[in-house]
């Protein structure tokens, strides 16, 4: 069923996305269809952009429908279960950094595998990491998680990063991907702890909203 | 011009969509171009998502520039026309029910012909039915179509999975499609006749909003 | 570093595309991470689209990283100087102008160097010239492009259409460019300059918005 530990990670990291998708289905009282298109769109949307991209087609889930399988039956699953998942919100948001950490590395590493050039392998690695919430977002009606004021894609950025740089630096696979992971995750806890953010763009006193509108 | 009675069911679902996504235009006030524009990715956009997901690439209409012209006449035509289609918005609500029931079971024939699996089949009848209605309202700053409490998408479903079941127990393509196609018409047409929906994703009481909120 | 003078070109529209893609960043007050995702979305956007759709795959900043490399300094650079084309709109608005004429031709001519019919690379001509900037609007949470009453969407349609006939009219590849270029700087400016548009769609007097809605 799983061919590598990578591909088990990947399980795992689309388990919990789908969980997220659906839990904003569920704050938009769904029906048991909208659970499972949006739970699906988050599990396996940042892959498939990634696959597409660095044309890896068809996509990995059109090869390996076990993931598509998966993402339906934990969206079914969140339908009937959802208070569980809401009554942890916490634990939710942990689990939710696991699988963007999980998805940094493993992307990064799915482009490299098909001898992409390094900064292009970071950025495949921010994209499977985060297209999936964007997707969300944007067909759930939401506003886009990187308005959001919390760090995020900066942690799976450094993740990638690290991720890249160690496994060019001629460290062993697993230790590379062990180090990118534990880099992103440390990076997303404690912005989830100490509510870290990046310093952000301020525009010069006295100028107006308007004057600053690209259009 | 048309090889196959599919490629012409194929072409008469583009137009029906083509149609809704001017008629959004038409809502929106814009010009000619903005309905061009919004018809041709409303008519396009489901085929086009489901060929790169399968890598069946270029696209349909870059292979077959029909299906583009098609939907650039039909959309300008609209913008002369649209206030016809509006003054039978139940016509039209038909229409689109017969476009997406048709692109239900096209969808998914295509996905067998490249030789996906079953539920990957079913999942592409999904999203070339559905598909171009979302990139419509996402284009024109509507609120996405699986947001809404009608049954839709699960019509689109019940019509694929149908569909694919029959052409594997080795019924004929004719009867498989003809079987798929009114099965996905038969439950939107209840649906907008009764008013049908599922049932929806209810947050236990004493819960806040506040309180879901997955981020 | 560039093989030919539409490489160069290419290079440009990016480089003004993804600062307009920043700027929109500096109104949301978004952190560096934010000005990056935003400002290469855009930058590079339309022509991942362009390739996905022609089968160019993988994408072209996949295969050159310069590309991606400069989007991420150009967006970097914003953070801290967006003051500098802030209080300078209007020559933004100019810059802009430019890189969408640029891309309307050279969009265009990809589309004509792997065969695709000429309607098809005259598409491929808008979809590289204002998608980019769709998606800029869907990530930043902005009113869609397509939706703004200005002349945008037509000038990139008039010169990627003016460039295709000049070149199957066998006039050579630079003045076909220029003459494409040319044109849909042309219009877009003096659509700028004396605040063009089309004539927009009305609906008929007596007819309430309820009634024209298509869902």
């Amino acid at each position: 069923m799983f061919d590598t530990f990578a591909a088990l990670l990947d399980w795992f990291g689309i388990v919990v996305f789908a969980t997220t998708g659906a839990l904003v289905a569920s704050r938009k009282q769904m029906d048991v269809v909208g659970f499972v298109l949006l739970g699906t769109a988050t599990g396996i949307g940042g892959g498939t952009i990634r696959d597409t991209l660095i044309n890896a087609l068809p996509v990995f889930w059109v090869r390996e429908p076990v993931y598509l399988v998966t993402c339906v039956f934990v969206s079914c699953a969140a339908f009937f279960l959802a208070h569980i998942p809401q009554s942890r919100l916490r634990l939710l948001l942990w689990c939710d950094a696991i699988g963007m950490a999980l998805f940094a590395v493993t992307g990064a590493e799915k482009a490299l595998l098909v001898e992409a050039s390094p900064i292009v392998a970071i950025a495949m690695g921010v994209v499977t990491a985060t297209f999936g919430g964007i997707v969300r977002d944007v067909l759930g009606g939401e506003s886009p998680v990187i308005l959001s004021r919390e760090i995020y894609v900066s942690a799976a950025l450094s993740g990638a990063a690290i991720f890249v740089v160690l496994a060019l630096a001629g460290i062993s696979r697993e230790y590379a991907l062990a180090g990118g992971f534990l880099a992103a995750l440390a990076i997303r806890a404690a912005a989830l702890q100490w509510d870290w953010s990046l310093p952000r763009y301020r525009p010069r006193p006295g100028r107006s909203r308007d004057e600053i509108d690209p259009r």
